[in-house]
């Protein structure tokens, strides 16, 4: 028996509307007989709103609780899904994280899993039924309840895949894959068919929504193969290669080329001097942030500006003072193996983002990553993907 | 009949003992039926000493004329290892790299292959005999004769190997593989029995000078699987793998591993001001250069010493004045997947390396790369080696 997980976000089971059509979508596929096993985030907007409901009682809640509360949300997800499924005369089964034995440390809202206990899940998909599980969530050694931090249900879906040796993992979302640039900037850009994982960690780590780093950091890892597709269409989507990409040997060998462009808007840069305090704060750091670095004894910390009221209060909590922010940034970056090798690229790219008021650059070995003022954004990327990205 | 790929560098055919050493290691494997075509460097120091018979005459010699004379280098190693081959009783024979059809674009000193037309090694090994290329070297596609600039004859073997559809590509080098740390720094560091090409790429990338990252690259775009051996043992190296390297379940699946640590010292910094005679200068770039990024108008590039002279003249030929140079920096950086995503673990680096002044970091997706001055570099890489480094 094939096993194939598939995770749904949470815009894919925004409503019920939407939950019933995923439903009626998997009937046909149970039917074939493979293993299903269905990793569900919370409906879009309900971790938001739990996090409201919390700061709206305490300024600083325990994280130990804030886990407690936002678990809710994947239970009521996944409940919906298995009542769906019943409609359809699925026989299912859910479990939250820690029933199905997602192990994780003990870092609350932020937590790393360390193993996966699934035999239940086993003995349930051998019984021919359909495994539910509640994503972003998982348990403590100290038997907790611990959540994985932003981005959790694509790992938890891609962990569960490795351990039970899945044939798949499908990640379904709100999009029909991964795209050379996002098409709400780019008209017409083009669905990759396929990409590699050294190429999706890149382009995840520029600011490509679409599948969370860890998720690819650990399929990268295992050799989990994922699709990234639609879960309004089920269409083909984009698959993430743990091999060799492409093999056309017409192509000119060497070329460099830039395989796709992420940006990540409402960036702020804290500036801070690297004083003993921020020494220590930085090596107990839990806090989510973009990039960061260290230069000539000043640490740049880039993070979404939603997280400067939780940064903020980091800082001052640990007596660090005299920091600065600048607001309203982005980094715009081009993805392709070899780029960031090549000065004259640079220089290319230079040329083209003459308008765009660069600030500052990184180049890797698969990157070349341009910060600027958010305002460009739309701009930069339009403008990048024209002079650079082949085969629209 | 599988095909193997050979490389054999510099050090590897530094002398007649050394390449006689070789081809009595070959007869063995001759006889055991495997089609062998061997890409040999020119005989160490002999490159270093045509540059300086060139320098003696001109101070700016043409690039044509210089390819024309490097390639010489190669020619002396390849036949004397066909006449060492010979003596043990081998059929073989040797091509220059225009002989045997590898394609480069027209810029000389630092050519990238455009294809490989190899249809004359595969009549040869048909014919049952061992096949010698000259690596390093091309044509271009107007007839001239290129070479692939330094780390070229990998280059030349992987393509080889990407085209012949080798099974292997074997870099046989002066070393026994790749490291966890320089064995020179760190007394017994792990030899790697495989490692990524993600990884791999990243520490050629950081400075690792066992194989050049553009060989790395091709080797990762086509997939051609790569091992690196001691020329002196044939004993197994390290296998380059382009897929996933590990798996074991029992390990903390999420632990963000330091898989090893390179470093690159004897670095000079420019700093350039950005002006447009720069942007013009950066986009027409041709030298090499370790790193480089732009800073609020500053361009500033990491170049070996060594290429400071020919880099100093290209600045002042285009008429860029008032750039700054720091000597005697060194990079030293932690490699591994997911590194540079956690800025706790650039703390802990940062605690460890508090005595040795380091000036800027980058963080990439696989890697947390340390600016510091190259006095340091010993003590750097031995202490972050016995902090971070597992299993020695």
């Amino acid at each position: 028996m094939a096993i194939i997980v598939k995770k749904f976000g949470g815009t894919s089971v925004g409503s019920t509307e939407l939950i019933r059509n995923i439903a009626h979508k998997l009937a046909a596929e149970y039917h074939s007989g493979d293993g299903l096993v269905l990793v569900v985030s919370a409906m879009a907007k309900t971790t938001d709103e739990l996090f409201g409901l919390a700061y709206g009682i305490s300024k600083h809640p325990s994280r130990r609780e804030l886990d407690m509360l936002l678990t809710a949300g994947e239970r009521i997800s996944m409940s919906l899904l298995s009542l769906a499924l019943m409609e359809e005369g699925i026989s299912c089964i859910s479990f939250t994280g820690s029933q199905c034995g997602i192990i994780t440390d003990d870092k609350h809202g932020n937590a790393r899993i360390l193993k996966v206990n699934a035999f239940r899940i086993h003995e349930e998909l051998a019984k021919g039924k359909v495994v539910i599980v509640a994503g972003f969530q998982g348990v403590s050694t100290a038997k907790e309840i611990t959540t994985l931090g932003r981005g959790g249900s694509d790992t938890s879906a891609v962990a569960l895949a490795c351990y039970l040796n899945a044939d798949k993992c499908e990640i379904y979302t709100d999009v029909d894959g991964v795209y050379t640039a996002d098409p709400r900037i780019v008209k017409e850009p083009k669905l990759l068919k396929e990409v590699s994982s050294d190429i999706m960690l890149n382009l995840c780590y520029n600011g490509s929504k679409v599948l969370h780093s860890r998720a690819v950091e650990f399929a990268c890892k295992y050799g989990v193969q994922v699709e990234i597709k639609s879960s309004f269409t089920f269409a083909p989507g984009t698959m993430i290669k743990t091999e060799k990409i492409e093999n056309n040997k017409e192509d000119k060998m060497e070329e460099r080329v830039v395989t796709a462009i992420a940006h990540k808007d409402n960036l702020t840069r804290y500036s801070i001097a690297y004083t003993e305090q921020m020494q220590e704060a930085l090596t107990d750091w839990h806090l989510e942030v973009f990039k960061y670095h260290l230069d000539r004894g000043v640490l740049e910390l880039f993070a979404e500006t939603k997280y400067v009221t939780e940064i903020d209060y980091v800082l001052e909590s640990k007596g660090i003072k005299g920091f600065s922010k600048d607001y309203d940034l982005c980094f715009v970056s081009l993805t392709g193996l070899g780029l960031g090798y090549d000065p004259a690229f640079l220089g290319k790219c230079m040329e083209v983002c003459t308008p765009f008021k660069v600030m500052r650059t990184i180049c890797t070995e698969k990157s070349v990553e341009l910060l600027m003022p958010a305002a460009w954004v739309k701009e930069a990327v339009y403008a990048l993907h024209k002079a650079f990205v082949k085969d629209k």
